[in-house]
């Protein structure tokens, strides 16, 4: 499921940028499409589907129209494929920061490490927030973020001979722990508050064989402080259950606690925010700003439900507005059963095509 | 795909009747499910699909969500099994007449030939109206209905030595010039207003060769007039292209105009339509009668666009409103993918429960 990447930074002119890349994201994409609009999509996560990916990829849905069931990762292989013909470019791993209007009405967007973008129509399908790796909370931790912090294992080779702590009981933390042993980390302590995992049964008995034959150690308990000399960070003291304090010299900290959607710079886009939602129009589902809309789980208005049903409805009279916000006149209504020029731009006009019979 | 029918008259009580087995009907059937109500549904149609099925059955529909590409007849179908858990009472080949609301708050709704419901919760989704067939509009024509005037060939040896005439070129009119050729009618007449027909070219081959031998004769013209003698049909007039007329005797006419949405005795429901729609309240699509929603083509409000996406959206909101009237109280939302008690609801609780695992 790799769509197009494009990472290049600079700035982008757009008539559509879309900030979530879920389910409602991808399908803000597609009904654009249909309306002839071409979309950006950000997208802080490394690929598609936001939270029915995160939270849920192998799970059964049951209320998505006509689909009886489908799991999260179905879902968003669909809408991808149903958006492919509007080749949207994503950017991958990108978080949008400040919001600002320029003189001319459109808005400017940041990325963090990513391109500016100037956009003439914003659509924030972004779910909870952006999804982002949970952290422990020690003051002064951060500091160590990307050098002896990490949050995921990219290169298990490279700990070598190090002394490694793991923070956490997911599937992360136990591959993270069986690659450490296989890589020969010089010590592989893993740290989770009950010796309780949630992971594959495969991988927890693999864990299981490596602390019995003393390649692999845990402690169940949690990671309360640390110490540092010299800008590194030295050790960490762990909580047992008992209330007993260990204190663990390490090389390396690695917390695998899973991720958390934030808000983040949104907060402080000046949408109004009502308990964490961006009150829309229900005709529009534009937000108190002209061109940006907020569609799916983020937004609220009168009789609002969080469900993928009511996201869908939404991106669609999002896609109208903009597009009579463009064209600066009535849009009509055209069906994709019947016209040929939408059936032209979803590239199937002469699947559909059928001419009429006559004697 | 014949879902139960239930076909007996009497006085039906109901939490939820929905008028119209559209695919807005049936999502609506299946979003009550979820909240713990039953439905009876009534369709003026011999089945499920409405516009989908009449006017499209065929066709590829593009935008459902997550379905790049499905014809209406797949649509229906799905959303059948979808609506499937919740065993639907389905009233076939029904129009709903007159409402009115009972003392108790209730909602007394009568069909032409079927049950009277007492429901406490009505669902409008009735798209365009209720499917009837087109007929000629010829003053006191219809005094024959059903006798000497048809829209349907239901039992072709029935009319064994008689003179038909069939007006239309559909695939219906020409199907049934065939049957009254191998049913020995005496004559078989068929009047289109050109020589061109939409139907299925082997049907087309089949009529022309009938024309060829002899058994069959056509004319390219309109019925426009009748006479009627004794209280039977005796003749019709048939104007050419030309301006000339043709008198032709016969026993049995056979209109196969197809069929016309018409909104009939909702008109009278004291609804306030809007250029035949139904105003609604969006937080609820509730109508202004209180326990009255209206779902799909047929309602209207700020923003309305007549789309299958947002009526699936509208039957999902109606349903928790109607909810709420029913137990007095605010409803919590429930995830199908997490809730037990849903898939219980849904028979797929032992399917979607895995256990955690544990060391």
């Amino acid at each position: 499921m790799p769509p197009p990447t494009h990472n290049s930074p600079g700035v982008i002119e757009t008539d559509a940028l879309i900030v979530g890349a879920g389910p409602i994201g991808l399908f803000q994409v597609f009904q654009l499409g249909l309306l002839g609009i071409r979309a950006h999509v950000v997208d802080a996560l490394p690929h598609a589907g936001g939270q029915c990916i995160e939270l849920y990829p192998d799970k059964a849905i049951y209320d998505i129209p006509a689909l009886p069931s489908c799991t999260g990762q179905e879902l968003t292989e669909r809408l991808l494929a149903q958006s492919a013909p509007f080749a949207p470019t994503f950017h991958w791993g990108q978080e949008v920061s400040a919001l600002q209007q320029n003189t001319d009405g459109r808005w400017a967007v940041g990325t963090r490490n990513g391109p500016h973008f100037v956009a003439r129509n914003v659509f924030i399908a972004a779910g909870v927030g952006a999804f982002q790796a949970r952290s422990l909370s020690l003051d002064g931790l951060q500091q160590f973020a990307g050098t002896q912090l990490l949050h995921r294992l990219a290169e298990p080779a490279r700990h070598q001979g190090q002394r490694v702590v793991i923070v956490g009981g997911n599937e992360a933390a136990l591959e993270a722990a069986i690659a450490l042993v296989a890589a020969r980390a010089q010590q592989v302590l893993l740290v989770h508050r009950r010796d309780v995992f949630q992971a594959e049964p495969g991988t927890i008995a693999q864990v299981q064989a490596l602390r019995e034959a003393g390649h692999l150690h845990f402690i169940a308990g949690q990671v309360t402080g640390f110490e540092a000399t010299a800008g590194r960070l030295q050790q960490v003291h762990i909580t047992h259950g008992d209330a007993q304090n260990t204190t663990v010299p390490l090389d390396q900290l690695l917390v695998c606690l899973g991720l958390s959607p934030k808000l983040g710079p949104l907060t402080g886009w000046g949408l109004a925010l009502e308990r964490k939602q961006v009150p829309v129009n229900p005709a529009t589902f534009e937000t108190c700003l002209p061109g940006v809309y907020a569609v799916g789980d983020i937004n609220t208005y009168p009789g609002k439900r969080k469900l993928i049903v009511s996201g869908l409805h939404e991106a669609t009279l999002a896609a109208y507005a903009a597009a009579e916000r463009l064209r600066g006149a009535p849009v009509q209504l055209q069906y994709t059963s019947a016209s040929q020029h939408l059936q032209r731009l979803l590239g199937v006009a002469d699947e559909a095509t059928t001419p009429a019979p006559a004697i």
